[in-house]
């Protein structure tokens, strides 16, 4: 383990940021150091807050928080937010998040805006959420729209997922999304207060009373809450609980797991191999003659990407050194 | 051509939705039927309308589709809408897309709310913009809510960008997406009769008028609505025509192509590529035991990846047979 390693380890505020930074920057050495913490993940219990812009995912969060600070956890907070004000200024509102909790010793907060074009967004959050960690943040929360394809798939990292929903905004908004359904374990009809609380409610409860579930299995409770007053917060923490306990089960555990690592691998192999392809077609000068053929219709992208996925992969070198790779198998045209 | 791809040409319906089904179910003669029709592509006008849940997308596209359809073209609409509502229910309210124009044979209109664990939006965007294109709809109009990170870069096939702000919608929303500034073409202020129109347009005009513009480069306006009353479409229309004009100037219509094809082949081949590479270990009974050791903190995604990525690639087959392979450079440890 190098130094900086040491030091995030020891919780060490600085050094994660300066880890972060340098992620972001694709510093090979901070990809080194981050290699050598992954094997210290695995302690911090992470909490997925999703819901669509506007269900005031930021202020529950808020108040999740300052909970459990009472209870003496240490926090840390990744916001997924493409939504990043024009560099510098006020565009139609800006927002500091979190003012409560930004002088908090126990609180790391990290705001992911930037946006690689290769799907960086991903990969950045597994980083930012195994240095926390690794640092020895004990509850990490996610806080993510969900709107987007991979910010569904990014929760699934998470051990306990709350979706928040907000009674009476248009149904633009507030039909349920197929792809968050699957990942809820809890539901919480924000902003309770407000006319159609009951309705939403109902509508939910509805809906998973149509799910099928097995024995034992966990059956998303429906909560309502005012994350503004603090309503519910205690009764959200309660069940949060429960479900932690839920998913410590032995095999409920271990099936957490390997689904955590089979997101990590995806969206961390993903990246890199399009960076690559893309890089290697550019070095060998195929990359602006393919697109000017595209261009001009000579060729066609999906030609051309089953050329290069057929002639990519020997795993040979994964399987103890046994050649067994797979061989290219040409193109059907 | 095969007969499928010559009704589609011919522009028959029923062969251009039973195409996409199939591609949706990622059937081999579907996707050869695609690479004959992608040299039949390039004819269509492509419009994206990018905006936050709730910032009217659907009622403005809807707008415009009635506006085409007078002037006597075809349209085919594309919306990306992850927001699918729970399977044959209304659940929160249901919504019927585009009933208007639901009997028109003039309008084909697809909606994309399935996703693939492994990055399939995109691609499918693609894909069915591809197949309404080859098909002979005159302009098309892909409308996303841009918040995700795919969501963000499909809308770069189009040839130009609408981007809808909502006056006095909570920050949450209403911050603009750094994404999207880059993407927008024209901004539309909608329900312009709100409260804070005025200062909503004071403030993207001045965000306009800060980035530097070069001589005779396009300088994206920004127009209001109220698409609910039709208020604003035809001078709308009027600026797209204008943007129009500028696209087809020469140098700008061969960077838009070459723009356009770089996003093809970049998110056919990121989805290939991923497909292929996890298939591909799981055939070699790798997958399990890989996730396994990360599951148990013995090997890590990040080393795991880089030894795939660079024992991946190599273009000779590209490059007119010369053997020019990029050799894997083995693991840093």
């Amino acid at each position: 383990m190098n130094a900086a390693g040491r030091e995030i380890l020891a919780g060490n505020t600085r050094a994660a940021a300066r880890l972060m930074r340098d992620l972001d920057d694709e510093i090979p050495a901070a990809i080194r150091t981050l290699k050598q913490l992954y094997r210290h993940t695995g302690r911090a219990y992470i909490l997925g807050v999703t819901g669509a812009p506007g269900a005031g995912k930021s202020t529950l969060v808020n108040r999740i928080t300052t909970r459990l600070r009472k209870r003496g956890k240490s926090v840390g907070i990744v916001a997924i937010d493409p939504t990043s004000p024009y560099s510098g200024g006020a565009i139609l509102g800006d927002r500091i998040r979190m003012q409560e909790h930004a002088l908090d010793e126990g609180v790391f907060i990290k705001s992911l805006a930037t946006r690689g074009h290769l799907g960086g967004l991903s990969r950045s959050t597994i980083d930012i959420v195994n240095v926390m960690d690794a640092m020895g943040k004990e509850i990490i929360l996610i806080e993510t729209v969900g709107v987007g394809q991979d910010e569904v798939e990014i929760v699934k990292v998470a051990h306990t997922n709350l979706v928040l929903v907000v009674p009476g905004l248009g149904d633009d908004i507030q039909a349920i999304k197929a792809g968050i359904l699957e990942i809820a374990d809890i539901f919480v009809i924000n902003k309770a207060d407000r006319d159609g609380a009951d309705k939403a409610m109902r509508e939910i409860e509805t809906m998973v009373s149509m799910s099928s579930f097995k024995e034992g299995e966990w059956k998303p409770p429906v909560l309502s809450a005012v994350a503004a007053t603090d309503k519910g917060t205690v009764e959200l923490l309660e069940a949060v609980d429960r479900h932690q306990e839920y998913i410590y089960r032995e095999g409920n555990l271990s099936r957490y797991r390997r689904e955590k690592a089979r997101v990590e691998l995806v969206e961390i192999l993903k990246t890199r191999l399009i960076e690559k392809a893309v890089a290697d077609l550019d070095a060998h000068g195929l990359l602006d003659p393919l697109l000017a053929d595209m261009a001009n219709k000579r060729k066609d992208p999906y030609s051309i990407s089953e050329k290069v996925v057929n002639h990519s992969f020997a795993f040979h070198f994964l399987n103890g050194g046994r050649k067994k790779s797979i061989k290219g198998k040409g193109s059907p045209r």
